[in-house]
């Protein structure tokens, strides 16, 4: 018998940097020209069918008329397309094209295509350069920080996917323009969230200045969108696995994705997490950690922000309770629930445990209760 | 405009022991009762149809009857399963199963294994823990070292996985002598290669001991299972990411994986690459850089293993030379060999490049006099 050392100790340096503006597919191109991904010269711009017209075949043209090769690689739009055979099928006609590892992909998109493009990047030729280009406030908030990666399956979220780091994120304030109302109001949600676990002062801030956000004004709009930034970044700086920490940013995200779930995805992701933010600042209050002050603030703040804020009619409450123990928190059999503290903080269970064992009883009361 | 930088530097350390022996299950699950992955309690036992009596319902008892949660996930054994249906099947299975992020995967099997399970783990929950048990030459040779993990697609070997390092290989030569010979000597080409382009001694050592070796000596399966490491080792430490060094690894596999191929797999890996060994050397002779006596010296010792060092009759040529241009060597429509020189060495065709342009007619000129 005899063993064999394998030293595979070595510092890697993810860095990268997230540009917010006003229409940066210019800059993405001049990026490219000075060397962002290196001596790259094809480019897969990855895209879903809303956002193909609106912003990916201009980026593909700036590509184009800046000497690359590029080509698009279109699915279409909606949370339906984030599996593994949309994965499958970008990356057969990336081979059908001739791509190789000496590529880069351009993810065109919201969350879904960050989310799917970013997993395409992770795994082909065992990995090749990314860059996101976000296009709505969902992305700007959820997919920008944190390397992310995954689709879906039947039986589970995001359960399938890596961690991987983009080279550089592009947060395009413009194309929260082209987006149906629907879309950005739902984004709100995480903006939210955000507030609620980690800034009281972004959460005044978003309670004065809700009007020019939904009118979509630029400074307010890259305010909330560096914000988002911020508090993801503080989070998951110092938990980068999701050993613990990085659990606050599932404020909501319990009930939220059970709904969404539930619903079989009529409600939009965010949607769906502002009524789970709801049921679990009510959970808070009933375990006295926010005053009922406190708690009317957030569900006022949601309702400011047009997100709806009771569980919709047509949600089977028993199913939804069942769907909740699908939640990736569960231990040993336990549900488990980020809560929030006050406006502001979230309560650490334990020393670096932010998820704290609830009785179904208790989140089945809540729940009955909406 | 503003712009917000993530800091994403750190140590990494992937650093993993190799143990080589006979009959290591005991030791295997010595080692996870030692702590070898923590505190996990649930293990994903992957193997194929082949290998799951001979060796994994033993490791699964042993971890049954240690108390851990541990179920088998089995596919068809051979080359034809690794790609991602089979993943996805591995996958789905887990997840009805109750598998989330608080798993390892032990992949216990051949080199198809090794790479199918390594990727699984590698997206399962985005990463959780995994151990090689090694139970082929090839695998020993192949998949020990390195991190690769892949599947294949219709268009492309190997071109969709990820680097994944394991937390510790098995390397059990006991399993040798359950596989057929043909698979042996097929495992025998790999270890040829490494030493035709790095070690002269052990060309020599294989020259001398090729008879013990074949009847599954225990000391020289240990040998040659160690040097193997080494050398990859050597190889792979100084160029992780394959960009320049690790190429040398290819030698005999352009031609190689062609007639893989082309073959469809009626060949064996290590068969096609045995007589892309042929051929190779054959290139290098005419191009000067291996003598006659050299060249003459590595055909005798493939035939001495009992690997083919002839084109079958059924392969198409043509369709051969066509193949070529698949290889991921290939640059701005190129072909690019590695080139022996002498034995134990390769050509540096420049300052850190070890694959050599050659000329279409020239690598025609070798194939067709097969």
């Amino acid at each position: 018998m005899s063993t064999f050392q394998v030293e595979l100790k070595k510092v890697v340096d993810d860095s990268y940097e997230i540009e917010i503006g006003f229409q940066l597919q210019n800059k993405l191109i001049e990026d490219i020209k000075n060397g962002l991904v290196g001596k790259v010269k094809k480019f897969a711009v990855v895209t879903d069918s809303t956002v193909k017209e609106l912003y990916a075949d201009g980026i593909l043209k700036g590509l184009v008329d800046a000497g690359y090769q590029a080509d698009l690689f279109v699915f279409p739009a909606g949370e339906k397309s984030k599996t593994r055979k949309t994965k499958e099928d970008v990356e057969d006609a990336m081979l059908a094209k001739g791509y190789r590892r000496d590529c880069c992909i351009i993810a065109v998109g919201g969350g879904v295509v960050t989310d799917l493009a970013g997993f395409v990047a992770g795994t082909f030729g065992r990995g090749v350069p990314f860059i996101n280009y976000a296009t709505t406030l969902l992305a700007a908030a959820d997919a920008s920080v944190g390397g992310k990666t995954a689709v879906d399956t039947p039986l589970a979220t995001n359960l399938i996917g890596l961690f991987n780091q983009p080279e550089k994120v592009y947060i395009d304030i413009a194309a929260w323009r082209t987006l149906p109302e629907r879309q950005v109001v739902s984004g709100l949600a995480e903006t939210i969230k955000h507030a609620c676990l980690a800034r009281a002062d972004f959460f005044e801030y978003l309670n004065e200045n809700m009007d020019s956000i939904l009118a979509l004004d630029k400074d307010a709009c890259e305010h909330i969108a560096k914000v988002n930034c911020e508090v993801k970044y503080e989070v998951v700086m110092k938990d980068e696995l999701e050993s613990g920490l990085r659990e606050v940013l599932n404020l909501g995200h319990t009930v939220g994705r059970a709904i969404e779930t539930v619903s079989d995805y009529k409600l939009l992701h965010g949607e769906a997490v502002a009524i789970g933010l709801v049921a679990e600042v009510m959970l808070a209050y009933k375990l006295g950690h926010v005053t009922a002050d406190e708690r009317n603030a957030v569900i006022a703040l949601l309702q400011k922000a047009k997100l709806p804020t009771e569980i919709p009619e047509y949600i089977d409450r028993e199913a939804l309770v069942k769907k909740l123990y699908t939640d990736k928190k569960v231990r040993d059999g336990k549900l488990r629930f980020v809560i929030q503290k006050g406006i502001g903080d979230v309560v650490e269970f334990e020393e670096g445990v932010f998820a704290t064992p609830i009785e179904e009883s208790v989140a089945r009361e809540i729940i009955m209760g909406m």
